[in-house]
This record gives C-alpha cells, structure tokens and sequence, in this order.
C-alpha cells in the first residue's frame, strides 16, 4: 500500500506494560497523534476546530495487532485517507524502524459533530483535496 | 444480550481531553481492566500468568464508539466470551449508569503466547468452563 | 496523621510499567482523582468549575515513594486540607490495604485561575469550612 | 543555569485535559523519558538494567509547575545530574519552543534496587562520570 503521509516517533519506557511491550492501548494514542499531526500539515488543528464548535470524533476503530514493539523501538505511522458518505476512514499501519516490520494494522472512522450534531464539514474534505461526496 | 460478568467504575477526569469526553483510548483502558477483573473472578491472574509464560495477548480489537462519557459519569463494563479455535472473544459492551445508555460496544479477540509461542493453555478454557475447542 | 477524606480504589494492570509496579506518574493521577472525588463530596465540581471561568491548577508537587504498589494491589487515597494564603495545600498519603502500608506520601499545592488569573475562589473555601484567610 | 542533556518532544493532543492545557502528570512522563534517553545517550537502558536485576527507582520528586504547555507546543526537557550519598538528582526543566519560558522545574530523586535491595550501581556513577561517592 502507498501512504501520504508519515509520522515518526520513538517508544517511551512507560508506554510499556508488565508484559516488557507496548499496552495495546497506546497504539491508539499513537494513532490518534499521527492523524492530528497529519491535519496539521493539512493546516488544520484539532484543538481549533474544538473551539469552532467543530469535533472530529471518532466513531469506530478497527486494530489487528502484530508484532508488539518494545522499549527502545522507533516507529512510522503511515497514513492513507478516503470519504465513504459523512464519514472518513483513516487507514493507519505502525511500522518497527528500522526493519519496516508490520507492528498494527488499524482502520479509523471519523465523523464531524458541528455544534454537536452529526454534519460535513467542508473544512476537512477541502483539505484531503476531496469534493463532499468524497470524490 | 446477557451478560456473563460485570464491572463498574467511575470516570477519572485526567481521561477527558480537550473535548471534555473521555478520551477514545481510554475505553481500551476499561475494557482491558474488566477483562482482568473477570478473569481474577476466575482464579487467572494476568501477572501471574505473564511469570510462568502465559502471555494472553490482545490479537484484535474492534470499537463502536457510541455515547461519549464525560466528567463524573459512571458506568458498566458487561462481558461475554467465546472461543473460536484458539482465539477468544470478548464481547464487551459499556453502558453509562443509571440510565443504560449504550457507550460503547467492543469484540476484543485474544489468544495465548506460552513462552512466546502461539498455543492454547487449558488453565483459560477451564477457567471458563471451556473445553480446548471452546464448547 | 488524621484524615478528613478517603477514597479506595485497585490498581489496574495497565498503570504498572515493564518494572512490574505502578508507573510513578500513576500516582499522580491517583492523587488528582481522590482530589477531585473530595472535591465533588464537597458539592465543587472540577469540570463545572472549569466551565464557569475558575481553574483549580496545581502550582506544585512533592512527592516521596515508599513502597511500590503493585499488579491487583487496593489502596487508599487519605486526604487533608490546609490554606496558606491563596494557596491550598492537599496532603495526601496512599496507603496499601489491607495492610496499611505507607506508598506515597505528597504534599499537593493548588491555587485558582478566576478566568486566567491567580486569585482566590470563596466556593472552595467555604466549601472546606475555612474563612478567605483559611482560617 | 547550564545542562548536560536536552530532549526535545511535542505535546500530544491526547494530553491535554478538559482544562485544554497539558495534565500535570505527563509532565511526569516528559521527565521520565527525556531521563531514560539521557540514560541511553550514556549507554544504559532502562529496560536492560531490569532484566539484569538492576532497578532504578524514583524515590522522590519535586515540581514546580510554571506556565502550562498546550496543545501542539513543542517543549525541550534540559538536564542535570548530581550524585548525594546513594542518591542521584535528577534536575530536569522544560522550557516551551522556540520562546524558551519556563514551564516546570523537577527535582527527581532515584535510587537503584539490586535485586530489591538499596545499593549502588557503579554501572551508573561510571556513565556519569563519577566516582562512587558522587565525586
């Protein structure tokens, strides 16, 4: 799969658990920094939007866990974006660097709440280069 | 749905972020801290088992974010598994008290790693009143 | 040492690192959690304080570890109060149940931001019986 | 006042509480990060020194929290070390990028437990330099 775009990080010591691995859980923080970072780059900010009356919010993660990464380890979340109706799917793969080994599979789905209704923003599908319907 | 086992708990609020909700990966949290409690209901400790080389390890996950909780809301994390070959599945589903609202629902899918290994450790399936192929 | 308030609660699996016990930055949270829980048997919420324009923010921490609290430990989170000026000084010691042992001792010291500014909120110290100069 | 190591990172949005700044104890996480990547410029790890026995524990922390960090800041954890007895201390600043203002000062104790017992490890005065009195 190609991806457009990459965020690169490192393990931190108390993101592991008493299993000596990374908590699952964190793989989720993890891809939730690395979908900020890339609206960023996008020029749009998640804590911005917020105050707009704008909330990205996720509605459903899928995560197939693969080879767990360990302190020490650096990572890539690499990031692929499509519009499916209202909702985005992110699709976000962590790579072990530097062996490029497969560590998380995950699917995102992202939905706009506008002054906390369900809605499209214009915002954000302008910034993926999409029309509203996705296209 | 019925239930096999339930937890309840209490929001905390360092797990809200700057949208004022609980923070999606802190469901994981939950539903992991249930998981443990409902197997320390069946005699499995999660530590202890990591010290003779049982690692259960979360395979997959998928989340339907429902009604986001918020500052002070209390809730129940409700269980069910099944096993299907060598995995197990955790139906979990979090419900906001009192009123029930549905939260969150979650297929949590593990298996065991014995000494690193991919296997099947009786001590799970017993514990659940399983045999090895989960009838 | 006497305490005015108490607030139990386990560890979760999650919160111990690679070393098998609590993650330090854990305890922290455990000490704001039974802050705010204090808070609320006061009748202050944290959030809704938030929302009228006065921020509770810890200016300082001092914290000393004594025994680690570790994977299905309970403990409890036992709190005093004190006023030095417009400052508020939280004692709050947590102990592991049901033995009683001393696993943190910290000294939390908190001041209110009235709309972005340091001054003194009457809510909080009326709500602990104290007159402004906490008396 | 001068330091011998600098780690510099970016707040995550996940961070961040229902206040919209970063929660205090993060910045517990900030330090204990930059502290193990200080450690691993020195040729220790963390998680390697565990597994031979060798536990570095934080047996006291001290914060002074100054202006609260947001979401999207970047911030430089600086570091100094000081031997005391058995003890070692941990100075550790963050200062918010690129207009260096203050955001905490941490004075963080440790001690090393060989197998569970108090000790000194001259793996760690080596690193640094130091004899074993802390000269």
């Amino acid at each position: 799969m190609e991806y457009i775009y990459e965020h690169k990080d490192k393990v931190r010591d108390y993101e592991c658990d008493l299993q000596g691995i990374v908590n699952n859980a964190n793989y989720q923080h993890y891809t939730e920094h690395a979908r900020h970072e890339f609206l960023l780059s996008k020029g749009i900010s998640f804590a911005e939007l917020h105050d707009q009356g704008i909330d990205c919010v996720v509605s459903g993660i899928e995560m197939r866990f693969k080879v767990p990464l360990k302190s020490r380890d650096e990572y890539a979340v690499r990031i692929n974006i499509k519009k499916e109706g209202i909702r985005y799917i992110f699709l976000q793969d962590i790579y072990r660097l530097p062996d490029n080994k497969l560590c998380l599979k995950a699917k995102v789905e992202a939905v706009c709440l506008i002054n906390g209704r369900l809605g499209d923003s214009n915002i954000l599908a302008e910034a993926f280069g999409m029309n509203i319907s996705g296209k």
